[in-house]
């Protein structure tokens, strides 16, 4: 019973024999080998168009190394109050921006709406040398809280951003499980709706370390690489991230991840809404389930064995808390049966 | 005929063998999974005494973050000329510092003296505000051009740096090598000659990407932690890190790998002394062989498949050239004697 | 009729003379000249303690400066979500820090409560490395909207920042303007209620760019010569900075200055509350005033030569406006009679 | 006797009457006052040309901000190794450049040679990312032992600069000493050789503390008021910054004080060069001398008041040392003849 998180599960068969598969043999070291070179050539096939690709290890990498490459003196990222680069990234984007602020959006469910991004930025007015100046815009996809954007309200952010000359960043951390969630496919998640860089994030659905940072403007990323070794993010054996890839989208093996991590959150949600005494004020979207319990029922949970956090919230009573259920790749039905029945 | 780098090589089997066995299951994230424990506990008994360990992904991580743990204000780190932290990591010490300085001392074989070091220091008197304050001194061992420091260079070196109260940091990317070459001890190479933090490298010799910072003083790495997430080097899915230094360290399996790796450059390099046309201008310690040859000869060399580089040197005749040849735990005697062969 | 900001007075006639005082003859650079030491000891009288100080020229740099004196990997700043160091400084703090976070209270009249303080501190427990760590807390007297923290207010702050052992700064832009207001002494406005660090403003009461960061505890600032060398805030002729502060102390004319324009501003407040269709939200403490008016008076008013800024707030009606009113040692009482009669 | 720097004078009377001429009145702040205006006006009519300049208050700040302004990931500025931004500013310019490289070349007399520089950048081609890559040249006039680059090595030095894209910078710290020394334009000394952005220092020849960075190509400087705010050299009360420049340029007072702090220069050498036991390695060209003299009489001249440092160099007897001697505005011919006369 581990719904603590989905970056508790290893890796799926299919990283692993990838890896198994290029252990031996000489390659070129430091991303020009040419598995790397098949990999980049993927992501065009899989974004259906030329982008420029960068693999790191960490989400936090992707993430910090994205908005680093388009800080400003004096920067502002703009995100949800609640965003992973605001809250767990232990100032990696600021330090790695060169101290650029991430100014937190409020929003219900882990979004933010583009009139509360406009109402922000009027804060910023042009040239106000005091105040510093809009650098990015980053959105959630899927949301800390399992929400997904729709693609309409992507481009809707999208159009503010652009109003003020502001790339739109996605943390895609949990990328295939919103995609196979909203049955669209990465281009129209992404470009087709004004993302300019995307933190394509494997690890959490079945790579051991594997993640990307995907500009759909190609020119953007020109000094990316200088960047990327800065912050000690290029591999020397950098076949071992592209191997995980090339597993990952083999087979569509990464979709078929995501779906059976979302399918053990719905089964998690419909048993839970049943069950006694449980709320689940948030409708969960992706992988992520947050009811409402007692909290005893928790303690009871956590003596049987069964892992997950407290989710901070207000205005609970006190013998009332929300846990979050994170499920993967490694979820079972019968971890998730187990759950359900004990309340 | 693959000479290129270590890093060209893939991992050997007891790595992913070591991988392949946690693959699956689950553990708990960031670092305090089990495995994660029993690396650390390893530690101490191969360096013989408790160390503060901080597994990380790259040796430009780790060199980075060990500086950074001691950066000052206006700090500066004495180092070798050529050393890699200088040389070939893109300013990520620098960044990583928050901006201080690396001095680059002389000193011939890739190996700085104990008055270089001395003299260097007194261009930083105490308190003098202008020119910054010295907050480390770097060795590298084995050194950029597979030399190695002696046990008694190191004391001596050691002892200059802590009539400043400076921290001495060995970059151990070839550690193994160096260790099996001198045959001592890893505590007998370290902080028995007063090193106080080591960059120990296990990528080169076997590994994907693993790395560790190891603080000799456990109380020097208090606040480690935060300087590893903030660079983005702490690790969800830490147990893959781990589950390398499993199988790096199982049946001494690193040690064997060094020793193949260096008995592989002997052969080389006593196949190329016995050669036409051949010098061998400094005698190799560890892994690496950098013969003066004929510059005509290496063309023919690289058409024939031989990888390497030139390594840049002054005050050759314009048709000779130095290359580095670099051997690993994948290099065959087969390999080195084809390329002996063709002189 | 100049309202706009107490920088926009020149120099008080006090300082100008103690400059040209030091105007010819030769000095020591680089702050160990006679006058420099003098007015370190003058500081010591002030505050009534041995303090560590640390001339500086502006307000930014002071506050920028004495946050990185405490600054953490992965550090967090609390302070109120209207603070200059938020709002004004262009990520100054946020880039001398190497990215720490400012983290924004809420609180009415641009005050936090030790609640709110502590309320924000438990979502950064202990060794939690991906929310970062606290690394101080900062209160601005007076505040942004002209109000001060009474001795026991700084006290509690004081009490939950110690209580996670971190150190209290003021942001003291308007010192002065406080200190007479509450007429008590410097000493009882800062270290006697737990203050560590001050940043001591001489600008905007009289100075052309003299500002200083004091140490209570002298041994924090040991290492800050050094950091504020590399902020290029070091300043070879630093007796001109020296010469501001002799003017300055000089027969307490800071304190005068001071009275002035507290003065000015109550005299602009007791006139605008008697006006027509003024509304006086915020009480004025120091010497600013932020009346609500017509939006109509308002363009009449700057027609009419004067000059203040609109004050960006919620919930007015479209037609009405809150401004800004600051008064300085250069406003006259004629200058607050020609605004008022204008209503 | 003091010849320890030429920032041990004060201000000269021209600078002082124009500060005390604007201590009075209003003027808006940061650098939009009307003074300011005229002041920048003033810089395109001395260089001829559109300028875009930024007024700060230290050399380092101007240094470092100027080289901030081109810094890239692992960039690299490349200057003569004993430079002042390597040598002098604590690490700010790799602060402020966010950890970019200073690179120390070698070179007689202070200066390096266009060779020099392209050995150098070979060292950095073009797309490598381990090296970094280069960010700037930064060349120092009059340098820091007093001898200048002819207009033709300027030249040649920028075409080596722009052959890789690369601005040049110029420390203009003591600009005006070179200026008339060299007995040309500003225009001519500047631009017109290729140097695309000055640290125009006016601090060493007669002000308190006044600065600019000067872009010739205006559109370089578009973000720059960003960078300069960042680093809290955006005065408040700016128009004491253009008091002193008006003061400085007005009735060509600048040149004069150089001319007269470089003739007193001459008039120690010529002095010196007649005196037993001192030799004159390095010819004055502006306002420094450096004469080596023994080692007793300079604890002699000390004990009589005069105030100097040793110049550390190498490969001298133990008897005997090389000193620096400064003049400047203040510097009188009877402060002179009295030194000469002590040999």
């Amino acid at each position: 019973m581990i719904f603590s998180s989905d970056n508790w599960a290893g890796a799926t068969d299919a990283v692993m024999a990838a890896l198994a598969r290029h252990t031996s043999g000489f390659a070129p070291a430091y991303g020009v080998d040419p598995l790397s070179r098949s990999i980049e050539a993927k992501f065009n096939e899989v974004f259906e168009r030329e982008v420029a690709v960068f693999l790191v290890s960490t989400g936090t990498a992707a993430n910090s190394l994205a908005l680093a490459n388009y800080a400003k003196p004096g920067g502002v990222v703009f995100c949800h109050k609640e965003a992973h680069i605001v809250v767990d990234e232990c100032g990696a984007p600021e330090f790695t921006t060169g101290g650029n602020k991430l100014f937190g959006l409020p929003g219900d469910a882990g979004k933010f709406t583009p009139q509360a991004l406009e109402t922000a930025l009027k804060g910023y007015p042009e040239g106000v040398v005091h105040h510093g100046q809009p650098s990015a815009v980053s959105i959630t996809q899927a949301t800390e809280v399992g929400t997904l954007y729709t693609p309409d309200e992507i481009a809707a952010i999208s159009t503010v951003a652009k109003s003020r000359d502001l790339p739109l960043h996605m943390d895609g951390a949990r990328f295939a499980n919103a995609l196979v969630s909203l049955d669209i496919s990465p281009a129209e998640m992404t470009w087709k709706q004004g993302v300019d860089v995307l933190s394509f994030g494997a690890t959490k659905n079945g790579c051991w370390c594997a993640e990307a940072v995907v500009f759909f403007n190609p020119q953007d990323g020109a000094g990316f690489e200088f960047l990327r070794k800065r912050s000690a993010q290029l591999f020397s054996k950098s076949r071992f991230i592209s191997a995980q890839f090339e597993g990952y989208f083999e087979n569509d093996s990464w979709l078929e991840s995501a779906r059976h991590a979302n399918a053990m959150a719905l089964r998690l949600a419909e048993g839970l809404s049943a069950a006694p005494g449980v709320d689940l004020p948030v409708t969960p979207q992706a992988n992520e389930v947050f009811p409402v319990i007692p909290r005893a029922k928790a303690a009871v949970l956590q003596d049987a064995g069964a892992k997950f956090y407290e989710w901070p919230t207000d205005d609970l009573p006190a013998d009332r808390m929300m846990i979050r259920l994170v499920t993967s790749f490694a979820t079972t039905p019968a971890m998730v049966d187990d759950f359900v029945s004990r309340f």
